[in-house]
């Protein structure tokens, strides 16, 4: 990718992001809508001017998401994370058994074999933590119980989706079920934030002492992202994700004192970065493979369509494992739909290791995207 | 490069940066000259954990380096610039010619063929306005005549330099000179910027106005940022550089009342992506081509040697275009010393071009490197 085309790349993806978030706000509905639909103008469903799949813009998009997640660790405190604990862990385990088993029971009857049934069941377990936050901090719903519960099942959720990735790839390469494999991938995740909150605490002291010693312009910002590079990248080298990296961080120095300068100083790289993040993901959708005038995509939109409504049932369910009073379950239900990223990478691997044939790889791309549309104009409508 | 490998690159990058930095800043030395000196160590010449040329890395040193213009074009009072004029322009007219005519004499009397020749001269008339803005803006030289002849006689060069490459490129294709092409592509560099100054003024309302159409966090910042890309987009396009595009957005913005909000925005921006810029250009030097107890290095050594002489001559004749009392001539030769990213754009055209073998090729490099990590702690020492 040449400089020209890099900077042709940013300027559309700028402008569709900026063009749509102002559009769909005047309209009512959260930016991030605006900036989804901006990606599919301008990207594979709409003009075709953007790759997301191009090196540089893909590295800013994962750059994008990290930053955001680190900036949303920021904000959210801890005590009320945690508080919200039992609760949220028992939305994100109903949020992730009843998508798995009727995405693979759906698939099953519609003649799928095991492994691909699977595959489509656990694309569907996924959560966007990137949409459901940002949808919770526009509506102004971060620091509520429902926020709580919705954030902290989503963090599990996608724990518990990225060790399913790890499984679904080697279960895809192998053919065969790993248990060892299996109980393996999934004890490293979840240890690893466990790990990172009990020992990262010790570091930020240090950290903190580093920012003191050196001089000179944009010490602490810098230090402070490569601390939450640094947990993002060790997350996804020990078998966790990324982004659950970078939102560690953002917790452990949500402590500090200089967490507001911090803030500060993230929020312009957000702005720049995140739309990078969010087009893309609009850019990757092909809504021209779900045309219902075309007669050969009809097999392919009826199993959409149930693949769609089985997504939606699956989400809603969790929403019941809040048993509380003061948390609002239809808003958590909703909350959880989006899958964002996470089931776009699900379909990803299953599409290279062979497992969905392009019909049902777009099936799933599809209903990524329509649970992904939908959330946040379903939200804002419930959560006034 | 997967996301792991970017984010060790990134992590390795701003430490090397900052450590460099803090270092350099307690021995008295300017904060970029450690940024070079971090790029030594885990670059080419040092542990080689960074690859400059990695596509993702290589994209954001680019956005870094036009962030900086951005940010320098913002603060630089165009009618400060305007009356640096003349001088700037004769600075910068010496400051091309005598090292090209210098360079161009010492290669053809170490035998090189007359086309290799004119390239390794070419190479020495560029100036690196990234290095020099931000050695001129840490000493806090911005504001003074001389600052501003340093400035203008670097961007003028800058223009001068690119054209030149854009010459050299085609007669190495062609293996022949075209007169006719040299001329329009010197008249399309030179016009840029005028045209840009006279049009981009009347966009600027337009701007204003679209800010304050657009609702939403992050608008300001995204839009005038669209702009500074736009116009580095569109000067990359017509015949010019990117950076020059952006340092003009920066120039025309510097005019408005939202110019102290958007310093404000762009400077974390900038503070996390230059140093991947400098530290870049530092990983691409290897010095062990020229290691002194190798026999075989020798020749080339003595030809960098030589080159090194020639090119700093070249650009402190430079310093007597400023032919008034109040500005300082050595200050101005050795701020124009750095040869930075555009003599190793040379150096690389020419070894595509199979113009330099591997030899003249790392002398090029190393001249440019030399001048490079020369001009801050010199300029340093004179401009106390």
């Amino acid at each position: 990718m040449t400089l020209t085309q890099l900077l042709l790349a940013l300027i559309c993806i700028l402008t569709a992001a900026k063009m749509g978030g102002a559009l769909m706000q005047r309209l009512g509905q959260p930016a991030v809508l605006g900036e989804l639909l901006g990606g599919l103008i301008v990207g594979a469903s709409g003009f075709g001017w953007i790759d997301p799949h191009a090196e540089v813009v893909h590295g800013l998009a994962e750059l994008g998401v990290l930053v955001l997640l680190f900036e949303v660790g920021l904000e959210t405190k801890l005590q009320e994370l945690a508080a919200a604990g039992t609760q949220a862990a028992m939305v994100a385990l109903i949020g992730v058994l009843a998508p798995i088993g009727l995405g693979t029971g759906l698939s099953l009857a519609f003649g799928l074999p095991w492994l691909s049934a699977l595959l489509v069941g656990a694309a569907l377990s996924a959560t966007s933590i990137g949409i459901s936050a940002r949808i919770l901090s526009e509506r102004g719903l971060l620091a509520t119980v429902t926020g709580s519960i919705i954030l902290g099942a989503a963090i599990i959720d996608d724990v518990v989706g990225v060790s399913l990735l790890g499984i679904m790839k080697r279960l895809a390469e192998a053919g065969t079920t790993d248990w060892l494999t299996v109980g393996r991938i999934t004890a490293m995740s979840i240890g690893f934030i466990v790990l990172v909150m009990v020992v990262g605490r010790l570091f930020v002291p240090v950290l903190q002492r580093v920012v003191a010693m050196l001089r000179g312009r944009g010490v602490l910002l810098v230090t402070f992202v490569t601390f939450a590079f640094l947990l993002a990248y060790l997350a996804e080298r020990f078998g966790s994700a990324a982004l659950i990296g970078a939102f560690a961080a953002g917790l452990l120095l949500e402590e500090t004192e200089e967490r507001h300068q911090i803030e500060t100083q993230i929020k312009p790289i957000a702005d720049l970065l995140t739309p990078v993040f969010f087009v893309s993901v609009g850019a990757a959708v092909d809504l021209r493979l779900l045309n219902p005038f075309d007669p050969s995509a009809w097999p392919t939109l009826m199993f959409t369509v149930c693949l769609v409504a089985v997504a939606i049932v699956g989400k809603l369910l969790a929403g019941f494992g809040a048993w509380k009073g003061d948390a609002n379950r239809l808003i958590i239900g909703v909350g959880m739909l989006a899958r964002g990223e996470v089931g776009l990478i699900f379909a990803g691997v299953g599409a290279t290791a062979g497992l969905l044939d392009p019909g049902h790889y777009a099936a799933v791309i599809a209903t990524v995207g329509i649970t992904t549309l939908l959330a946040p104009p379903w939200l804002a409508r419930i959560a006034r």
